[in-house]
């Protein structure tokens, strides 16, 4: 269960927060194609602990994608998937802007 | 399980995302009364579904909260609560800077 693997994992737990300004025009298709590219990594990747999309409330363009990964190598290996170039290739001309960062855990706690 | 209620209640799931930044002389402090403030909202909050806090790697004193309430209300409960005051009153003075946003989900996902 994933509030107690970070309990355990936090050490390694790698966290990137990405976040983005999509073209407003295909701002329903760039949504479409980041939910298919979720749901295959937490599918078939065991080292993706989570991906949470949210759009900004007063700016819905303004996309974060909250990482969680059980190690750097996880997140290494990631962005090497095939689900993940495709989302890549996919969307390169739909995001105006991406700021990436990387992050280390203080707590990690959700509902078991 | 958490991965499988966000699926169900993401229509008025609301996410908030915290960026703080802490004086770097009493960073270890805050980092601890934060983690108390966390424990405590998990365990007697239902509607707290996550909190999730990390430190930027290259800039530690920069803290972000990624905040998941299964509700607008529940997110108001929560900022009236005694760990919450307690925190937010101990903690002022250690706070240069704060920025907080609202997000909708696009996609809330994490392993089983």
């Amino acid at each position: 269960m994933f509030s107690t693997m970070t309990t355990s994992a936090q050490d390694s737990t790698v966290v990137r927060i990405a976040r983005l300004q999509i073209d407003s025009t295909r701002l329903d298709l760039y949504k479409e194609i980041l939910k298919e590219e979720i749901e295959a990594a937490l599918r078939v990747e065991p080292g993706v602990l989570a991906l949470y999309s949210v759009a900004e409330k007063n700016n819905p363009d303004h996309i974060t994608i909250f990482e969680i990964y059980a190690s750097d190598s996880a997140y290494r290996a990631h962005i090497l998937t095939p689900h993940f170039l495709k989302y890549k290739t996919s969307t390169k001309d739909m995001v105006l802007h991406l700021d990436l960062s990387e992050h280390q855990p203080v707590l990690l706690r959700s509902k078991k």
